[in-house]
């Protein structure tokens, strides 16, 4: 869309197929540009879509981005069964590694370096946490089905553990997140605070 | 110091003590306008001394309050024995809560935030880390002479994942880190993770 264009003269795009094309927009901003020199100006552009119809939506950037997180963010596809708690649990610390290496961990990045310095932007959506969980619920499900001494009504922050400790060091290093750190984030913390 | 004053007309002072001086005037920037608002300007005025000698120890405000986070953060006092490893576990976990309310998690919040910006960027100092380490190492020696049924060769990872679990709530959001939280953490995900 070139600088002027009336984007209403355009055949109209409106609801969830707008919002759509605007959140994909925002996600190769993302990817290409990374979160501090994204622009809600240069999303609409993307988006073919006008600067207005994004501010309907979301207040500012972190708000947006926040949304387009929440929508990268699959969930894993765990092994098939006969599996084990531990063979699940490094599926799905795996498949968060893998995700942070794209665009939704350049959103994380993002988000939280907002609320960092901005006591009033959004905080890490909770619903991201949200997501972790009901994995990790759906993990303890299969292990009480299959006979595995796990406790089915662990309390929250038990499982959290595990993906504070990925999650930290992926936003204030102390280093890599490599296959390594993951079986020994399982081995001595999930396992051990997940099994009775 | 006005404006256009040639500090090297005062009384110099040198090494340790010029060093002292910046690092103070730091720490009192920090805690009066934040990590972002902070300048090196700000800071050398406030010392009253020139701008060279702050470039020539810290090639940047990062570095610079990543030195004066780590100043800033003593060791926390544990109870008098006879104590148990709860409640070193819980002494020192209010310590650290409480010190991430003044100027040393105002740095911790602008060390972050900035490394999340520019991969070029220091990260929160494995110094930082490495105190709490220290800290807990102590404790788990105080607990095996006492005879507490603790692993004194407990694996790094373990001893991380209660400080990861408080400082991701400090970093990510998710909820107050109050004493509620800081109880769940020690009965929960410390005491289960360091003891046999």
């Amino acid at each position: 869309m070139t600088p002027g264009t009336d984007h209403r003269s355009r055949p109209r795009r409106r609801g969830a197929a707008l919002e759509d094309a605007i959140i994909a927009a925002a996600i190769d901003e993302l990817a290409e540009v990374g979160y501090s020199a994204m622009t809600m100006d240069a999303v609409a552009r993307r988006a073919g879509a006008g600067k207005f119809s994004l501010y309907r939506r979301w207040p500012g950037k972190a708000e947006l981005v926040r949304e387009a997180a929440y929508r990268l963010v699959g969930d894993p596809v765990l092994p098939p069964e006969p599996s084990t708690l531990r063979e699940d649990l490094l599926a799905a610390f795996r498949f968060m590694a893998e995700q942070m290496q794209g665009p939704a961990g350049e959103a994380l990045r993002g988000i939280v370096s907002e609320s960092l310095q901005d006591a009033e932007a959004p905080t890490v959506a909770d619903s991201s946490r949200g997501s972790s969980q009901r994995v990790l619920r759906e993990i303890l499900s299969r292990a009480v089905a299959r006979g595995e001494p796990v406790d089915p009504e662990v309390s929250p922050i038990r499982m959290q553990a595990p993906v504070a400790l990925i999650q930290h060091r992926f936003l204030a290093g102390g280093g890599a997140i490599d296959d390594e750190f993951l079986v020994s984030v399982v081995d001595e913390v999930a396992v051990p605070l997940l099994t009775r």
